[in-house]
């Protein structure tokens, strides 16, 4: 070894130490095991497919998960496809749509709203069931800032769900009572999208 | 059906038909069918996890997935487990790890750097292969950071893929070089984290 790789070696060495410490004092100061509320809102790519991935995640290791989604209700989906025709026994799964179109596509108030609390009802009783370990509800921004939903109602569920069961909420525009409700929120930004670029959405990659 | 019912109703239509409206126009622009390259890039959750959220969605369509993670080789996956686990006629998924522990841990770079190769060969035969859908190259904005990867190598890669394949690259402090050469760049930004606030990682959710 010459002496600039190992002076390179050495650098190296130092600074994944450094790492190393840091994420060593995180560990020993995170203590508290119990279920978490995780937010993904913003205008860029991956809030849904955030969602999906920790489905696919919590499954993987045989815990009950329950998916009801907002707004993309008669969309097909290459995730649903999968993780429901996956044996039910082993990846127990529930997967609730809203019953009507995209919602600028009915431009009716009252059905997407009837649709949204017939959702709800659904969704309240999985954050009330300890045997599930992960509630996902994709698009339920949308469904609170056009008040389908009554916004005291949810919170209220979500405060009071069982201890080791965990939430996750997608969607744009997630108000600051949503952000107080949850431990973690991630901010999708958008820098750069190729839709604005004349690019079509992809199959099996955006839908 | 009262007149304030009545009003709240139009004033919802019209809302709807204007949304309808910026979609229908942005439908009609995006013409180009073509593979498309994202970046999940910025510090906070969510960014290994939508691409296993988009790698379940283009399996889910039966398209054929390469998957390459470069730094979380030894963990146990909630993912990993269940994608892993399909049936390979019907979900066609390869799933690659640098053979190193967490690099934190290892503090070799030598050791890092032919590990990251390794993987990188398996990539970039993949990057080659018309018959792949969709490539994930998982934390690789650290391979290139830590200069394990030859940089222009990795561009060029990426560039003469095939025109319908698409490739998800994730990681923190995605260079311009990156945003230049994506067509979708993402930045998850943190705004809030259970991990600061004394919760541990939550296993099916966060890992």
């Amino acid at each position: 070894m010459t002496e600039s790789d190992n002076n390179k070696q050495q650098r190296h060495k130092k600074r994944m130490q450094a790492r190393k410490e840091i994420v060593d004092a995180g560990v020993s100061r995170a203590l508290e095991e119990r279920g978490i509320v995780i937010v993904y809102t913003g205008d860029g790519k991956g809030k849904t497919t955030a969602a999906v991935g920790t489905v696919t995640r919590a499954l993987g290791y045989g815990y009950t998960v329950v998916v009801g989604q907002f707004i993309k209700g008669v969309w097909e989906c290459g995730e649903k496809n999968l993780l429901t025709q996956l044996d039910p026994d082993k990846y127990p799964l529930q997967w609730f749509e809203m019953g009507t179109d995209f919602t600028w596509e009915t431009q009716d108030f009252e059905a997407d709203k009837a649709a949204a609390l017939a959702l709800w009802v659904k969704l309240k009783s999985a954050l009330a069931d300890k045997s599930v370990y992960l509630v996902v509800m994709d698009e339920l921004t949308y469904a609170l800032n056009y008040k389908w939903l009554d916004k005291a109602e949810v919170l209220e569920a979500i405060e009071n769900r069982p201890p080791e069961q965990s939430v996750i909420i997608t969607g744009r525009g997630a108000k600051q009572y949503l952000v107080d409700v949850a431990d973690t929120v991630t901010e999708m930004k958008s820098h750069k999208h190729a839709f604005e670029n004349g690019i079509s959405a992809r199959k099996g990659v955006e839908w």
